[in-house]
């Protein structure tokens, strides 16, 4: 039986909400809460990760009892050089599999709400079950420019060579936030390394529309599964019926337009990356593709992408 | 000091998450789990009406142990029959001040999602702290259309005589989804009676852009802090430069074009209908007025309007 649009948003939300059942199995007893140095929740971590944290008490405090782990140092560049050395450590050290993945760059965490916390490679991120942050941008040619009257969405390829995910359909422009990086600029960066858009054609273009939130849970090749609160900001970039994207950066094997319909059809046979089948629901939402009309779980799609974290964000 | 966006969602998406230290005492210790005849949760009854409740002991299984209203009664004909008989009763002995708005209006509950359990006044259903939903459309003059070259919002204001928020600032059309009314049906028949636009102007130029959902407490006459989860199903409606809505049901006093500045400064004056000044943020938001750039709450503002809730929804 084919998906529907809540199976797929389902297995990327697929954490427990508090005051569900499953989070006390799912969640905390298989977790530690990780604190800030003054007691706020910004992440889970795993219990094989705290059995490696225990062993850095001049950094971390530890209670089996409150099932808790808290950092103790209290300013932002000690806490950058903690990180920085603890990641390559047990990257060193081949401790965990998703440092595998090392992509040597960094990621941000907040606390409060918008105030940098500290920075962490981004493969680690997951480690810790700390939030990170992405963009995505949906390019496509609404119906009344499209050259059939149909509104068609630009929809690339993954190279086959990706580490995650090869060969998955994706959205056509994707990628990381990383430390002190603003938002739009990299929506703008990212146009032109993935799609060879430039600054000129994408600025006036691309219209920033929200952004999905959700709890994925991934488990890695040593069979840790680890927390991994995302959220994706999300823009729409109406391009013209002659503009065709150019991948320039290897990391995509093909652009193809398709329409609405084929773009469910491959989303509901499982051939988007998971995270971004999100963003074409979303879009399909945004634009009167799924109405309340002919989709049943029309409220709680909208729920499970913008979903509430209990840690500060960006 | 002027209001944040985010202060505005909040004094609507009031009642505290589960999971936070604030649900136990101002949702747990005010009020009891309203649960379907087959356990499962679909609203909050506080506990002044819980006492209302115990003298049924016949329709409704009250447990003070496990603080829990379940209603025993398992057909659907027989729960409508109760519920209007209850209402009804409860109007008469002048009980409860929510009635006072007597709307004689049904309003569905659902269970599981997308069936219809009961039918209830629609004055009535903040007695159960069961969901409720409508429908709001924002009407706006695209810029690229505009005269001035600038986009321009529809907003009427409410009748000063309305039992509701009167002579509140409110979206262009909005209106409750009665029992057994479609959504985009009821939407279309709001935009006749409440802005004189026809059917044939309306139905190609509505779109469905999704819904916000929110969990409001409201403070009657009496005293009673009542449970109020809602959705609101958002449509847009890209008017003509030409076209002025024109009230008709006596229920809006007048319109006024406004652009998005204006009806910034309105909203943060709390000009607005609280709920309403939600589905301008949401529109602000999916057309790039609102963005991660001049906005520090944006990923907030998108959370507490897209909230989960606990109970089965249409």
């Amino acid at each position: 039986m084919s998906a529907t649009y809540l199976d797929i948003v389902k297995e990327t939300d697929c954490v427990p909400y508090p005051g569900q059942a499953a989070y006390a199995t799912e969640v905390e007893d298989s977790s530690y809460i990780f604190l800030s140095h003054d007691g706020v929740p910004i992440g889970r971590i795993v219990t094989a990760v705290v059995q490696q944290i225990k062993k850095e008490p001049d950094s971390f405090e530890v209670s089996d009892a409150s099932r808790s782990v808290r950092i103790v140092i209290d300013t932002l560049e000690a806490r950058n050089k903690l990180f920085a050395d603890l990641a390559l450590r047990w990257k060193n050290e081949n401790l965990f599999a998703v440092l595998l993945g090392w992509r040597d760059e960094l990621y941000t965490v907040y606390n409060p709400t918008t105030v940098p916390y500290f920075a962490v490679e981004r493969a680690a991120a997951a480690l810790f079950g700390v939030v990170t942050y992405g963009i995505h941008i949906v390019g496509y040619i609404p119906s009344h420019k499209s050259k059939d009257g149909e509104l068609k969405i630009w929809v690339p390829r993954r190279a086959y060579n990706k580490a995650t995910f090869p060969g998955m359909l994706d959205n056509m422009v994707a990628g990381g936030l990383g430390n002190s990086c603003g938002i739009l600029e990299t929506a703008i960066k990212e146009c032109g390394e993935e799609a060879g858009l430039s600054v000129e054609y994408v600025t006036p273009r691309l219209k920033a529309v929200g952004v999905i939130t959700y709890f994925y849970r991934h488990t890695y090749e040593d069979g840790l599964a680890l927390f991994q609160p995302e959220v994706e900001y999300i823009y729409d970039l109406e391009m013209e019926p002659d503009t065709i994207p150019q991948p320039t950066d290897g990391e995509v094997a093909e652009f193809t337009l398709m329409s609405g319909q084929e773009v469910v059809k491959a989303m509901k046979a499982r051939e988007f990356k998971p995270n971004t089948a999100l963003v074409q629901i979303d879009f399909f939402i945004r634009h009167n593709i799924i109405t309340p009309e002919n989709e049943p779980d029309y409220i709680a799609l909208l729920q499970s992408t913008h979903r509430r974290f209990e840690y500060p964000t960006r």
